[in-house]
């Protein structure tokens, strides 16, 4: 190991747990287009949002002036239990690899959940105790989000209620138990619980289920609560991306101690909440001509929101309560192939991102899930930790950029963010072992027909 | 939170690993009783040992002089991916128990293979590289042992043959699928690969297989191998507890930093590896007359080889390829009900662990299974990690003390050893969630006639 001075994992003392969150539109001299209200297309209301969201989220949402919010300090103390997050030097891939090039991850997996999921969730679950709320309604596909909010509700005394596909609920019955022994009540969806789960399964009995349809049951308990329950979304929101800018402040603090400036920043890239939140404070840092850094958002090609997506305005969730926001999408009709990266799998992009992809102040690639897993897998056998398909997109991405350095002898720093751990995502790992991993790039006539009700 | 000078979670610096292990039996006064060579019924010598065990392994099995032991470098390279791991202050816990008492817990399952198991198998496939070997083999039941050793020989380049009782390999996919994807072979033991299996499935067709048969399964193929594989076992071994001394080592060096001394030091006990290493030096200074503490394995109903067991010269494998070891066991031959910390249901315990109960510098109390798992819940609810059921026994202790604690106004500091999560374990924590978890303790009489055979 050449570079003796940098630890394997480089952590951050408790006091240095950031007090504020980033709030990176602040910085940004052309704003990302307002959000609209669905009911007037006009630009939402702090009154409007706040009878979607608890008041103080919504105030979040809105927020395009504060650089820095205060992260409450019931807050701060729960994230002392499972953060400051490690920042690792992958010392041992850099040598497999034989590159010259640094690189560093930042793991957010280290907690129950699993991944990054629970910075937010924490918050959202904080703000709606405070406001006096039962408890949460929302739904989970692959299961972290749902495993990250039913954590936080468990430890703030909140009622949590899921609704996850049911094709999910019957093939991962372990993500479940988990959200059930945090005491969340998982229903597998569509239920008889609601009106629309009803009318679905009448008109398609013995039907899976859909995220679409998860939503809509979860919107609607929490529509016919008199207010008790608030409905939460864990990805996607500004405020989702404001909570989860401790990943980014973190990192850029363990990498200042050293001396250490990255020259490529790598995330994964779904709704965008892990991407924005290790973005943030260097993505402030160049939009204010300080540093300059290369991003690079990395999706899957069977859902490249951003890569052959259009900008405009669309539906956040296809619930359609949450205001329309100006993004990156394929269309909220649009159902990406089964992939294995469940929290990859959606249509659009947070239009903060957006908005810098489209000034070009980030990069976006997409990648085949089965390069993905070959990735993860190289990773797991020589970094010891087992990542999350999601996660390592950006693994993959990183390995190429090593791999290129090694060709130029550039001695580049990679930054990364590994978002999550694989544990419950072992049947992808198995079809991929077993070689029965295949692959989908939607063709031109897909895209065009997803993104033709936008234009 | 009262006391504000200690954080959360107390993390060593890298530099801070420990660079020796230390060595308990050294500070014995009156040493366990000398492991018996199963062909001549003597003390058996190093040579003998050595064709069971890597040379140096076998060095370690039988030193009880040399106090420190040098941990090689290659080894510190590989700990410093996941360790120090960190000491935790129970802070929710306290604040929810309302008890006067402080808890700390160390924690072990901050890595892939999710358990303390991982510190000795990188050890045990460090030398077995280094002595030339081609691979080794080895069985598992629940697959935290498996998994761990696979992750080792991934990083040695070993090749690792895991023998899987049949009925967990099929009730466990996913434990077998992460061992697959470090590049373990995986067979579910009866298999026909062996002997020892083709005799078994032809008496007993269809059969789910036993951790006996496995493990003989695991014997042959090495004893077949001319000298190029080696038998391997994860706990019980004298050498595995010297590796887990790092357990209890950097927990010391944590707590000293914060002049923190435990009264009391808690500990699950299946073979005895997690406690042995936890309680190494403290246990050191007690026996050196320097400080005193109480010491607590924590055992299963089902299965309590130090509560009801004999204390006796007795096989320590089904495989009878290991020496002989004088420990409290219930026989060689007792199969413990199938209860939900397979990691716990070993009818044995360490040799060294067993003479120091035998003194009694060591207490042993049992616990049912359903109010570990009722522990595991709320520690999961209020401290965010989701434990082991392996390790829930400790926690249930803790708490207990804790309980007390409040009860008769004692300011007591504990702690215990938190050795792995409970990602793996879904399926028991989804019966203990129904309620259709059920208890069982071993009548007089199966003891009796377990141990009858031994005395």
């Amino acid at each position: 190991m050449s570079d003796t001075k940098i630890p394997y994992k480089i952590y951050l003392s408790e006091d240095e747990i950031p007090k504020k969150w980033y709030n990176l539109r602040a910085d940004m001299k052309k704003k990302p287009a307002p959000l609209l209200d669905t009911k007037t297309m006009q630009p939402i209301t702090l009154e409007a949002l706040s009878e979607v969201f608890c008041r103080e989220l919504a105030e979040q949402e809105l927020n395009e002036t504060d650089a820095y919010i205060d992260i409450p300090d019931e807050l701060i103390d729960f994230y002392k239990m499972y953060r400051p997050a490690p920042l690792i030097r992958a010392y041992c891939l850099e040598k497999q690899l034989g590159t010259p090039a640094k690189i560093y991850y930042k793991f957010e997996g280290n907690n129950t959940s699993g991944s990054h999921k629970l910075n937010s969730s924490i918050a959202q679950a904080y703000y709606a105790k405070k406001q006096g709320l039962e408890g949460v309604t929302t739904e989970t596909g692959a299961g972290q989000w749902g495993t990250a909010l039913s954590m936080a509700c468990s430890y703030f005394g909140l009622d949590c209620k899921v609704f996850m596909v049911k094709v999910s609920y019957e093939q991962k019955p372990h993500r479940r138990e988990v959200m059930r022994t945090y005491g969340a009540s998982v229903t597998p969806s569509p239920s008889e619980t609601t009106e629309v789960g009803r009318q679905i399964l009448a008109e398609h009995p013995g039907t899976g289920g859909s995220l679409g349809c998860a939503i809509s049951e979860a919107v609607e308990v929490a529509m016919n609560s008199d207010g008790r329950y608030r409905y939460v979304l864990g990805s996607v929101l500004n405020q989702v991306l404001l909570h989860q800018s401790i990943i980014g402040l973190e990192a850029k603090t363990a990498l200042d101690k050293y001396g250490v400036k990255p020259d490529i920043i790598i995330g994964c890239a779904g709704g965008g909440s892990n991407l924005g939140g290790l973005i943030a404070p260097f993505m402030g840092e160049k939009l204010r001509g300080e540093a300059d850094y290369r991003f690079i958002a990395v999706e899957p090609a069977s859902c490249p929101s951003l890569t052959r997506g259009v900008y405009a305005y669309d539906y956040c969730d296809t619930g359609r309560i949450c205001p329309m926001a100006k993004m990156y999408t394929l269309g909220s009709g649009f159902i990406p192939s089964a992939s294995h990266a469940g929290g990859l799998r959606y249509h659009g992009m947070n239009s903060v991102l957006s908005e810098l992809y489209d000034q070009g102040l980030m990069e976006a690639v997409s990648v085949e899930q089965t390069s993905v897993f070959a990735a993860a897998r190289e990773f797991a056998r020589i970094e010891g930790i087992l990542p999350a398909p999601e996660s390592s997109h950006a693994i993959r991405v990183a390995i190429d950029e090593a791999i290129r350095c090694r060709e130029t002898g550039e001695e580049k720093t990679i930054l990364f963010g590994l978002t999550g751990t694989g544990y419950f995502d072992m049947v992808s790992y198995e079809k991929f072992n077993n070689g029965v991993m295949t692959d989908y790039i939607p063709t031109d006539d897909e895209i065009e027909a997803a993104v033709s009700k936008l234009k």
